[in-house]
């Protein structure tokens, strides 16, 4: 079961994305919708409006989360090509609701940033509350998973020592289109590809992930209640622009589709932030 | 003004904290009372319930921020001791709603850390939505200043280069006990103090702050819009637990009080989490 939510009629709306069309369940989003106990008997039942499939606007697949947590240096490969050892816990940062966008808005590129960059990555949606899980219970707390692009002002990002500051420029974070549901897929071994201007920029399985969403929500659930439509973005491999030579960044008109394979895509048209002086 | 959450009657409900008594505004909380344009004005001529001080149940004061943000190493005395340079930027991290406590509510230490630590500091509250300001027109956007102790739990915190997973435990961040609004102080040269057990242990005053209210709020909006209700909590100064020697840490039974002149004193009785194993 495929579940986003979308732009309509002067709101949103939580839809079921069906081969040929999107039902609404009946929720003003996905955060809403899986708030509901009942969320998977309600979703897979709704019989709501319809929209064509081609008409969708996508906002993020959750566009209020309680938290967002991002994991940085998570795949096997990349930690191993930069000479670095496997890391014993995970390296945690957040980002703000307002970060997010759909997957199909325009990414502004802010003005105050000369170096915005990409990281395609695999997002784990929460689906019940859970405190204190151990990693061999936590699938049954995932709703499921969704494409996020951690993007990134790798200027403000190395500023100081933590990187937050580089992470949270509002409405940067592309996260959708929608959510596949946990029966369907583990999120593991899925083909994950970051293109930019149809150029394959990053390319990985997500089972190189040295933790994966069971060993994340475990981990999180130690420090504090997961709850439903809380996102977890489990990290980028390599392929980021800063660490090419040279370095290269997102540019006015560059087009960015972040996609994983049973996930769908994200393309994204980026244009630079217009400032009064220009 | 004193404006403060409390807990009445199953729920929440904003109060203005008079000489003698705490009166409700009709909000839910500080954050909803802040949404609206005119809360100024709202606030100060507010005439709901009465509740005598003595009895008031505090919670957060805004017990739902939008974002919180939290800076390190911001006091020049401090910086200075430990022989590092002023830093051009403020190093920032970020905080979840759930972590937060009201002043006087039980400080839970989590059975999954043995170094839980203080970190008295100075709360700004954003009072309008504001992005792009400048650090001269910034007091304006600030509704208010109140008392916030970044509890830290340093085991968890320096286990990676990010922090966050060290300062996101679930309630352990009290915040209160009210907010003064910005006609009555700036928030600079108020006297800090924290306490274990009645013996100081950080004392400083605001205005040693290399990045004060002003000019977080004007660094931050940058990045992205300020809400009402958002915080900037503004760093700590010297005397953290962590840097003593033995270090010290918060105990089963210790007593936390996080005081600032003028805007009260949030005081915290700890208690050791018990696990199931116990």
């Amino acid at each position: 079961m495929k579940l986003a939510t979308i732009r309509t009629r002067g709101t949103t709306a939580a839809v079921r994305v069906d081969g040929d069309a999107a039902v609404e369940t009946g929720d003003l989003d996905v955060g809403a919708l899986l708030a509901r106990p009942d969320w998977r008997e309600h979703a897979a039942t709704a019989d709501g409006a319809r929209h064509p499939l081609g008409d969708l606007d996508f906002a993020p697949v959750v566009p209020r989360p309680q938290k967002i947590f991002c994991v940085g240096l998570n795949y096997r490969s990349h930690i191993t090509e930069m000479g670095r050892d496997i890391p014993q816990y995970p390296t945690v940062f957040a980002k703000f609701p307002a970060v997010l966008i759909g997957a199909n808005d325009t990414l502004v590129l802010p003005a105050a940033s000369q170096a915005v960059d990409w990281e395609g990555e695999l997002a784990v949606v929460i689906g019940s509350r859970v405190r204190n899980v151990e990693a061999e219970d936590a699938a049954g707390f995932i709703a499921g998973y969704a494409v996020l692009n951690d993007v990134t002002a790798r200027d403000w990002q190395h500023r100081t020592r933590e990187w937050l500051q580089g992470k949270v420029f509002e409405a940067t974070t592309p996260f959708g289109p929608y959510l596949v549901t946990s029966d369907e897929t583990d999120g593991s071994d899925l083909r994950l590809v970051t293109e930019v201007d149809g150029e394959t920029v990053q390319q990985a399985v997500t089972g190189d992930l040295v933790f994966d969403a069971a060993a994340l929500v475990a981990y999180l659930s130690t420090i504090i209640t997961l709850e439903p439509g809380d996102v977890i973005a489990t990290g980028t491999p390599g392929g980021v622009g800063n660490a090419r030579k040279p370095p290269r960044f997102l540019e006015d008109g560059s087009v960015l589709t972040t996609r994983i394979e049973g996930l769908g895509e994200a393309r994204n048209h980026c244009v630079r932030e217009k400032t009064d002086a220009a």
